[in-house]
């Protein structure tokens, strides 16, 4: 059984599956398109992930993933550095600015605080974070982690680190998701939903 | 937007979005896994995506991939190369390994005939099938195509092909499959699990 799988296959499988979300069966018929696909994805792929790491590095400034650093979102003089958005992972500054709503700064945590999982405030670029707000002295930070628990702690850890230095700090609003649907909505939101409710 | 990601991490999320049923948000999450990923599976990736390619080979006589041929299974004395199980994919070999039921040798189609998509009998291995039936004459040819409409016109694309040999040709059986359930079963596999019935 094992002798029937060349061995670069059989490593290309157990590789992919330790991807998220790839299991074993994902990953053997991924290899076996990667097999049959004539227009060289396999090495285009290859020279593709050799490049990630080769070809980036984290700004010193915020710790997105950039080219070079500063990013070009810090060294954007349009942008008001005086704002300064929080998020967990570079994928979050993606969102925010696909809203295209927010024109200041990120500071990127890279995680959430997780004790269980072992990651303590010194895994996170949290340090980082208080010296910038101390240093700098922002008109603002948003706190944008996930409204998860994880999130929530780090948010709230973050916010107590902050403190000292005077910076108002916010939290992005909890309620109803656009187009969603009350009757549908899970308690904890809705009583976020109704705790922040504004005036007409 | 498009200057908030790095070029290396956008080329990276369109590559693997090209990978079948990876949409353009798996392509990022996984992007942005790689790039957290501390003990360098971006790189292990790489590589062995390289060594897919360069490490491996189709046997001459079955077509399975190996990383020499004739593969293990062609070059082992203790299986029986009167028996030539065809199959479309180098997958479909590993499927039928692992029931540890055949003990023959394969061919593998690489494909089965689609004229819709393109896939004529020159695309596939056909022609080789016949001229290896020819030439080496065993006891019989198995067609393990897929049950499907594209594996069944294969299947009897090739058993035309190979009448003039005079090697008997099988198929697979059809029917329940084993822990299904009757009242779920669809009706044409139900017909051909009636219309192949055999006496207890």
């Amino acid at each position: 059984m094992a002798q029937t799988l060349a061995r670069p296959v059989a490593n290309l499988i157990e590789i992919l599956s330790r991807l998220p979300g790839v299991g074993p069966k994902t990953a053997s018929r991924l290899t076996f398109y990667l097999l049959r696909e004539p227009n060289g994805l396999a090495i285009a792929l290859a020279e593709a992930l050799a490049a990630l790491s080769a070809g980036t590095v984290l700004c010193e400034r915020c710790f997105n993933v950039a080219e070079a650093s500063p990013c070009p979102i810090c060294a954007d003089p349009a942008r008001d550095q005086q704002q300064i958005c929080v998020v967990e992972e570079p994928m979050d500054v993606l969102a925010v600015e696909r809203t295209d709503a927010f024109h200041g700064a990120y500071h990127v945590l890279h995680g959430a605080l997780s004790p269980i999982d072992g990651i303590y405030p010194e895994k996170l670029k949290i340090a980082e974070l208080v010296e910038r707000v101390r240093t700098s002295q922002p008109a603002e930070v948003i706190l944008a982690t996930n409204p998860s628990l994880e999130g929530e702690n780090t948010a709230s850890y973050i916010y107590q680190q902050l403190q000292a230095t005077g910076v108002p700090v916010t939290r992005l609003a909890r309620g109803l998701p656009v187009g969603g649907d009350l009757e549908y909505t899970d308690e904890v939101t809705l009583s976020r939903a109704l705790e922040g409710r504004r005036s007409m």
